[in-house]
């Protein structure tokens, strides 16, 4: 029977220490078109698995669909993400392939080449029928309004005028049915048209923990559906 | 006469802030020779400019000479980094060029390509005769010992049988004028053969504060000596 890998449940463990609290954002690297690196800070929304595949964890994210490095990931879908955990000083650097879950009727780039990397987790969630557009829209539903917000303004990285244009924006946009105007209802289906999820199926995984005495490295590496475990030097 | 950017007071005054304090990690990713990104949590180790030159200020930051990022960045020079800092909810994402100091005697990998990516600061300073492996011998120095045995131990990533091998690592390492025997002295010039710096050129800085309402999104882009600045949507 398989398992869910030692790697996500030090992970879940490091999550739930006190020290750690609030500590849900990490840092996600990807690659432009020049092959020059680019990194932002994103919120984890949470981890999903295929159906009877806990080897096969899936980090969840949401980017807004106008954003730089929806192009990146579509150009190459190879990314590397490094979780930091302050409070007990636990790196988590986790590398593979990032699937985009993008509005339907969203315009992507036209790009030259759009990858189709191979992700075993990928494939069986889609042959089991997963629904990606609705979850897309369920974890649009579940945050907070000031986040919903965010993805009805205008395009992130647009040049304005000066810091009080941002006061004509919706500083909470609520859900559909909680819409208390015309205006909130079209905020609140703006910002559904720009948001787009993320999903990151990690083959490799460096944890280091630098309060340990001497410090510890692991790594996991999957080939397959088989996680292995070794130790490095840190 | 030119001035310190901006965006340089601006961190300043987010690293002086309470909620911020000891909050001295960054976020550096670089580009493999494959095109992938990595990225990885380093620790900031202070600012340094050219001589008369506040306008172009560099970050520094240390490595062993052992690990992949050298050769990444012995390949492609172009890296971002992201300093976030959680207690006043800023982002400060900088885009430009590396330069590493590596131990003169270092075994660098014998790379197709070494770029050689024009820096002006970098310039100003070889032209001032700018002593970097004096910096770099210093840097080494007044570090603490606990971070200073890091540099002595084995290459890091090699594999070990298990986490009690590092015990046989020296857990401090004192400065050569320090040391109480030969051991010691032979970890402090074993350490000071892998560590290099790492000097970081910025030509653009996105700086985001989420806790303003509305959230603000300045972004700094320097074209040859000068830096100009725009207000963007977050």
């Amino acid at each position: 029977m398989v398992s869910a890998p030692r790697w996500l449940a030090a992970l879940t463990t490091a999550l739930g220490l006190p020290e750690n609290k609030g500590q849900i954002m990490y840092q996600l690297a990807s690659v432009d078109a020049n092959g020059n690196p680019h990194v932002r800070t994103i919120g984890h929304r949470g981890f999903i698995e295929p159906e009877g595949s806990p080897n096969l964890p899936l980090l969840m994210c949401a980017t807004d669909i106008r954003t730089p490095k929806v192009t990146q990931i579509l150009t190459n879908p190879h990314v590397e993400l490094i979780w930091w955990l302050s409070g007990s000083m636990e790196q988590f650097r986790l590398t593979g392939v990032v699937r985009l879950v993008p509005p339907p009727d969203a315009q992507l780039p036209d790009l030259p080449v759009q990858s189709t990397e191979a992700s075993l987790a990928f494939q069986k969630m889609d042959a089991q029928g997963f629904e990606w557009e609705k979850k897309r829209v369920e974890t649009y539903d579940v945050q907070p309004p000031f986040l919903r917000a965010g993805f009805a303004r205008p395009p992130p990285g647009a040049i304005i005028e000066n810091y009080d244009v941002g006061k004509s924006w919706p500083g909470i946009v609520p859900r559909a049915e909680d819409a208390q105007n015309e205006e909130e209802k079209q905020a609140y289906e703006r910002g559904l048209r720009t948001f787009a999820l993320m999903f990151f199926d990690p083959v490799e995984v460096d944890w280091v923990q630098l309060k340990e005495r001497p410090n510890r490295r692991t790594k996991f590496i999957r080939k397959g559906e088989e996680w292995s475990e070794y130790i490095a030097v840190p």
